[in-house]
């Protein structure tokens, strides 16, 4: 397991970061697909697990969806054995929905299985050491199509912020030790170590939001320069860091939303940024469900209080009516008004 | 004047909004280029004159970049005198530089040739009633290719917020009313007022970074969806409200750079969002250029505080130095220093 390539070094020293400030004893699994950026991920863990007091295993997710699934994914476990990985598990998921819910879907199964597998394999993460940590191949190049993404939603900093390099779902901390690398630098290691990425057909499916967004970077790549990529994932990481604050301010800004509604003055006084975030906050709170509420709606709320002309009442996601009266908005049901 | 075409009335509730804030006697004068967007702003500005209590004029720019620019010049001319604008002056500008620097110098004329040229032609703007503003026919397309070559540069949430409806340049008002509209529209408006718009060759000059801007965005809406165009104006927007918030709060934030420099500590308790913008005002402070200063070099100032291992002094534009001893970072040129 040798570290010549500067490919393998660089996959090895984004691995090396997230092992450092885990607990002796402690299990790091690599979540592994098949593909470039999950096998190198598995050989650089397997290869810095040695330098740590770690167990170093992985998990292999099938989604089922191709024929060739299952074959896929015990080729996938073959070579995490091969590179040293142990344990090793091979997690059956099903995946209900099609087109771009399916992209939905498929993610959330994904994760839920990863979760759940990794607490069954490692020990309970309940606030004691030693941890069990999974570990995710996303690359720069993901990370660059989920702002394009983002960017074709239009619905601000958040959407634009990507992915985080530590996220906590379901009581599972989950790491992205390759998220500063490109693509390129995945498939070269792979090839250092000999190893055989699977190639998914539906990298080429056009029916993927996420594929055409592959297509599109590629594009914007050709019209405004080689460093475009890297730019997104900078902006990312700036947005990111501005969402964060914006959303600590915001929930502290939220005022009570007593029977009687809003005074309108509280709102009005709140910076924009503050107050489309604080309106959000009001919606869900009062029973709007957060996928279906848009920018859309949050600016047409913020109207009653910015731009008042006897306008209403709004009917909202979730069967919601906003409305202004005496000088106070009210979020009510319809099915409770008139 | 008629407004019979949607496109038109769309046009004059834009000019219509810009004009209701002015003061009586005021001067409204459009800039325009001869091309589509301003041709289409100057009829409907002359159209809602009528109803105001303002002149209505126009300023046309000529670059000189081609040779036949005084004739478009005068065409433009001609065209804004004959829907009822009047006073018009045409102002010869002169503009050096090539490529990429082209554009920017182009721009930097143009705004100072306008400024100059509405002070001449209207009353003085220190103050007083009424008042001089100026009239730009950029379009939500000018936008989204604003926000994509923001994206591009990779240096967050301001340099993504595009161009605001409002700005004062060199005293003067300077107002978007179209910039809510497609460029589609405007070319009907001036369809349906008989207006022949002039077609920039350099509209068709890959050499121009806002010209590969658009050929990506009609990309981006390919692979992406339609709506890609309003998706990004509406994070400019969302962006804009953020980054206005954020730096008011950062210039609050900006701690004393004495001469023995700044703590560590204060600039460690900052949320990241604030600290770097808190650094791009001590480097701007300490003689930085801002036209120099990138996102990069904020981030490595920054690790100075969040990843201390006894790196630097640090090299920076303006020949500055940035150094950390003691538990304090400081800023010298690096003239002064060893």
């Amino acid at each position: 397991m040798g570290a010549g390539h500067p490919a393998q070094a660089d996959c090895r020293r984004g691995v090396r970061a997230a092992l450092e400030g885990l607990p002796a004893g402690s299990l790091a699994l690599a979540a592994v697909s098949g593909g470039g950026d999950s096998l190198a991920l598995a050989a650089a863990l397997a290869a810095e697990a040695a330098n740590h007091d770690v167990t170093a295993g992985a998990i292999i997710v099938d989604h089922g969806l191709q024929e060739e699934s299952t074959d896929v994914a015990l080729l996938a476990a073959q070579q995490c054995a091969d590179v040293g990985l142990a344990p090793v598990a091979v997690v059956p998921v099903e995946v209900v929905g099609t087109g771009e819910g399916l992209e939905a879907a498929a993610r959330d199964a994904r994760y839920a299985a990863l979760a759940e597998t990794a607490a069954a394999m490692g020990s309970s993460n309940d606030g004691g050491n030693p941890l069990t940590l999974v570990l995710l191949g996303h690359t720069r190049d993901d990370q660059a199509e989920q702002v394009l993404l983002g960017l074709a939603r239009g619905s601000g900093a958040r959407s634009l912020a990507g992915m985080p390099v530590l996220t906590v779902r379901e009581g599972t901390p989950f790491a992205r030790p390759l998220l500063h690398l490109s693509r390129r630098t995945t498939h070269e290691a792979c090839a250092a170590w000999g190893l055989t990425p699977w190639t998914d057909p539906m990298n080429d499916d056009a029916a993927f939001a996420r594929v055409r967004a592959r297509t599109a970077l590629a594009e914007l790549e050709s019209a405004l320069g080689p460093g475009i990529g890297e730019a997104l994932t900078r902006t990312a990481d700036l947005l990111r860091d501005d969402a964060d604050l914006l959303d600590a301010l915001a929930d502290d800004a939220v005022p009570d939303q007593g029977p009687e509604g809003v005074a309108v003055t509280e709102l009005a006084d709140l910076a924009p940024a503050l107050r489309s975030r604080v309106w959000r906050r009001l919606l869900l709170a009062a029973g709007a469900p957060a996928g279906a509420l848009t920018a859309g709606h949050v600016a047409a709320c913020d109207r009653l209080v910015t731009d008042w002309h006897g306008q209403g009442p709004l009917h909202l996601p979730g069967d919601l009516r906003a409305s202004r009266a005496d000088g106070r908005v009210h979020l009510a049901p319809a099915a409770g008004g008139q």
